[in-house]
């Protein structure tokens, strides 16, 4: 990451400057809530993948940072209104945008965030903006498909690993390929590098979706810091337990999900985990995460540009990959 | 409109041909709701201007029909929020999306939707798409904040009839403004030509809100439609309460305010109506439209277009000011 601090404090200026415009925005019932999301921090971790598409061919990166706010927007926005539909009182430790104001505020300021965001776009070099637009709003539509996915998985018993893996590719995946993505056309790069990039962030971004759902179960406590389980507890369908569904006999497939139904956190818990222990879950989930950070590191690889700029990018997925293990 | 027939059966044809496609869409959750707004039907006013303002400049209108129809799933996506925002459980008649479905849908449909219609932008030519996204995401963050501003209105007893004006030139002017503008700038219109219809359709927009105001109160049952005085009864800002308040010395305000607690809806609209009539509100209303319908002309006239075409607009706006007096 060290390689890529520059990249990093330059995005982050760039959106102080715009956080600080929004003081003198009215309404403040629109505005405010935007204010308080942006200002709650994140890793920055789309705009960032944005600004490196654009390193990573040589161009200034100067050139995508308004692209980059898009995305950051874009994904602020989507974060709003996900809260609301999955009733979350937090967001980062704090009150949630509903929470806090209520809801009708929280749909309005989302909404206007995302237009915000295409407003933003639009600073981007004209001749530009039509590859810009469609990779960012076919992002946008395929992202509200991933939501509504899995919200239908809540209510289904018959979503299967292929489901699942098609649902994660949709509402998280997409955005880190189409975020690379947008920051390699900012720079003019060949169209089949600017597909390869992409593929490159939607395979990473399976494989980390993977990967953490094998923390919520197998991470070391302290440093994961969120409850071991927590997934299990909130009857999740996460790779590790569709997994689980397809391995087993119908009869023990029962024992499971009267296992979800109980009441006590901590013995459905421990029940879960030691079904996943006997099928060996941990090296099926990993196995699946290997397999997509190969495909990433194979686009990669695809890729025309410079070796010393794909190796930094390579080291990234790693350690995006190999955290708490 | 008998001239203007063919542009909106062009119009209504390509976007049945979108709607069509929408039933291979998946997930069905996300897209039924969409497929269901947008058959409910409705004068398609906005994106007919977008072709008018196209043919008003000699270019086939073939070449605005995508903006045409990004203008009004953008106009259908604020309808769904809206209605969540309003608690509203009927639109056009039948059920609104969230009382039909429910408001988690509501909200996913409604987003899915704002991103089609900057999917759908992108098919324009590409010399274009800046001045078009730029006028179109401006125009979409106008329309929350003039949304914000009338949900701020309920809870205030200080608003003005000049923050009224700004609150209906936000929320339903401007993007009658932006629909012509869109079509003018398909069209290669000069800038000032672009920046006088646009100013054209928003003073047409005002007038068009303020005669609706009036037609609550004034209008011939019948023919309207709607219950005479149903904004009364809903204790809504309009115009004519405003203008009112304005008028009148702070007892007879506290007179109105104590009429509009009243739970008789009839002694209400009874109350209201003949402190209006008093006031003579009504005039003070059709001058104030009248002034915008003025300088809708205005800038209608100062268009280098030809007159013949021009013509056609004048008696589109005129006929559209003067329904049901």
């Amino acid at each position: 990451m060290q390689y890529y601090q520059p990249l990093l404090e330059l995005f982050n200026a760039h959106l102080d400057n715009y956080i600080k415009g929004l003081d003198k925005k009215q309404p403040k019932e629109l505005y405010d809530p935007e204010n308080y999301i942006l200002s709650l921090g994140g890793k920055r971790i789309r705009p960032l993948l944005c600004l490196i598409g654009c390193d990573l061919f040589d161009k200034k990166t100067h050139d995508a940072l308004d692209a980059a706010l898009c995305i950051e927007l874009f994904h602020n926005f989507s974060l709003i209104h996900d809260d609301i539909l999955d009733k979350a009182p937090l967001r980062r430790g704090q009150p949630s945008v509903h929470s806090k104001w209520n809801t009708n505020i929280a749909i309005l300021s989302g909404d206007v965030m995302f237009a915000k965001a295409f407003h933003v776009l639009k600073n981007c070099e004209a001749s530009k903006l039509k590859p810009l637009l469609n990779e960012f709003a076919k992002t946008s539509i395929e992202v509200c498909e991933g939501q509504q996915l899995d919200m239908n998985f809540e209510n289904s018993n018959s979503v299967t690993v292929a489901d699942y893996i098609n649902m994660i590719t949709n509402k998280t995946a997409v955005l880190l390929g189409c975020s690379l993505k947008m920051g390699a056309i900012c720079a003019d790069a060949h169209p089949d590098d600017a597909n390869h990039i992409y593929g490159f962030g939607k395979h990473l971004g399976i494989a980390f979706q993977l990967m953490d759902d094998l923390l919520d179960v197998y991470a070391e406590g302290d440093n994961f810091g969120k409850q071991i389980g927590g997934d299990i507890i909130a009857n999740k369908k996460t790779f590790l337990l569709l997994k689980a569904f397809e391995l087993v006999s119908a009869s023990k497939k029962e024992k499971i999900l009267s296992a979800l139904s109980n009441t006590s956190a901590e013995e459905k818990v421990q029940t879960v985990l030691s079904i996943y222990n006997e099928l060996n879950i941990k090296a099926f989930c990993k196995q699946e995460a290997d397999k997509h950070t190969k495909q990433a590191i194979k686009h990669l690889h695809d890729i025309k540009a410079r070796s010393e700029k794909k190796i930094h990018l390579e080291e990234l997925a790693h350690q995006l990959l190999n955290r708490q293990f």
